[in-house]
């Protein structure tokens, strides 16, 4: 008999892959971690029994998460990853050549080794001299920065309970701001704006009381629930539609899915959304 | 023990919704017509197992095959509507008020009739004297209409298997041309980007063979398969980019998706389907 794993969201839909191999199993202090091998989606990575990765959609995940700031910070020297344990962050991170240093703080060493062992097409630039990989608290890491230290700060979490909580509060989202260069930009994925519509807006909300620019933008991630996916961008001033276009057209060359036209279509937000934050409708 | 209805994907992923009750089975001869009452997603239309449509999401369909056509037509005197049987098109076709008639030409009038009875918020132009519902064959009533008869002709059928089929191959968009007026549009929905891309490819290259104008578009229907849901325009000439302000200004009011920043962007292709049309990535 086949034997699926189904993802249950508020106990009302559910999104299941067929699983062809449970390719590792284990119990970190924060959560279970798994690899499995799907019929579909190639290996995928569950947290807590939640699909967090796979290997048939992952660029559509991390390209969107990495290059809206990417393309847009004026300056992409020194980059921190908060999360981001699976290493697709950082490598899409280090396809700019303008990226000098890395700092990625993974707060569970055992997704980290899980991913480098079971997960090696995802995580391709482990090796960079240019990455350093902290495994430790995100929050204290940011809290224990100086300011104005990092040119992008991108928050690559889980959802928004478990561990990656702390990562959608307001206080953890200042010390982001104060540990930004004045031009530099924050990226975070930002949930579900259909199944996890209060989280969304509430991340999109947090961030304006802290950041003169804040602005969520929309894509696709098929293993996650909902159809439509989220991230928000935010800067003291930076736009996310002034694109350095030399950098764009660099990186176009290899992206599955980010382009220019994608970059801008993304921040278009649906009406019904428009309306809850306010916004001119 | 909670009920669940799963639709499965080429047998390695699926997708399931909570019932809280069946409202209405029965078979056609063309297919089963089920609706459901769903703990998440309120009512819910299948044919043959497969998830149509829901009341919550139905508007990210509906809105998104109509409107991008309808707001760029030079005129939208008469509109064809192919399939569409929950009534959810015809709806938003007629909130333009520059729509003198509507011909729909549902196949199958066991559909018609459950959702009239059980799906009475999505269809809720039933009575409009501008709407004139046939029930036959689509392929052959576009057979049957004289050249450049129709302004607007959109399809909303299903997936290209089973009674729907035809509407996706070359002959049947052949007429559709034919009967479109010189300055007229023509919108279908084009399937899953990612799950059914041989035919999403092979319906928009099919188009680029009839049409000097043939563009897919992208946007999210929660309860479709692999995310990303795409639809297609196509024209003789007339451009999707150019939107009829005053026409989107007034529906944007009453939209839960469509406005104009959304129209451009869901014209904008991820890469990865750019180069399989070859266009310059």
């Amino acid at each position: 008999m086949a034997l699926w794993y189904d993802e249950v969201h508020q106990d009302s839909s559910r999104f299941g892959l067929k699983i062809e191999s449970v390719i590792f199993t284990g119990q970190s202090k924060f959560q279970k971690v798994e690899i499995v091998e799907t019929a579909s989606h190639g290996r995928a990575l569950l947290l807590d029994g939640l699909w967090m990765v796979a290997e048939a959609d992952e660029k559509t995940y991390h390209e969107m998460l990495v290059h809206p700031a990417l393309t847009t910070a004026p300056s992409v020297a020194r980059v921190l990853i908060i999360g981001g344990g699976d290493g697709g962050s950082a490598r899409e991170v280090l396809t700019h050549p303008g990226v000098e240093e890395v700092v990625m703080v993974e707060i569970d060493e055992l997704v980290i080794d899980a991913c480098k062992a079971h997960l090696p097409s995802i995580g391709t630039a482990w090796d960079s001299d240019r990455l350093q990989v902290l495994c430790q608290d995100g929050a204290q890491y940011v809290r224990d920065q100086p300011d104005g230290s990092f040119d992008v700060v991108l928050i690559d979490g889980a959802d928004p309970v478990g561990p990656a909580a702390a990562l959608f509060g307001p206080d953890f989202l200042e010390q982001c701001a104060r540990i930004l260069k004045p031009t530099g930009v924050f990226a975070a994925q930002a949930g579900s704006p259909t199944l996890q519509r209060e989280e969304h807006l509430g991340l999109v909300r947090a961030l304006r009381e802290v950041f003169p620019v804040a602005k969520p933008y929309y894509g696709t991630v098929s293993i996650y629930p909902g159809a439509a996916w989220s991230w928000a961008y935010a800067s003291h001033g930076t736009s996310p539609k002034t694109i350095v276009h030399e950098r764009a057209q660099r990186i176009e060359k290899h992206t599955d899915i980010y382009n220019r036209d994608i970059h801008i279509g993304s921040f278009a937000m649906p009406n019904d959304l428009k309306r809850l934050l306010d916004e001119d409708a």
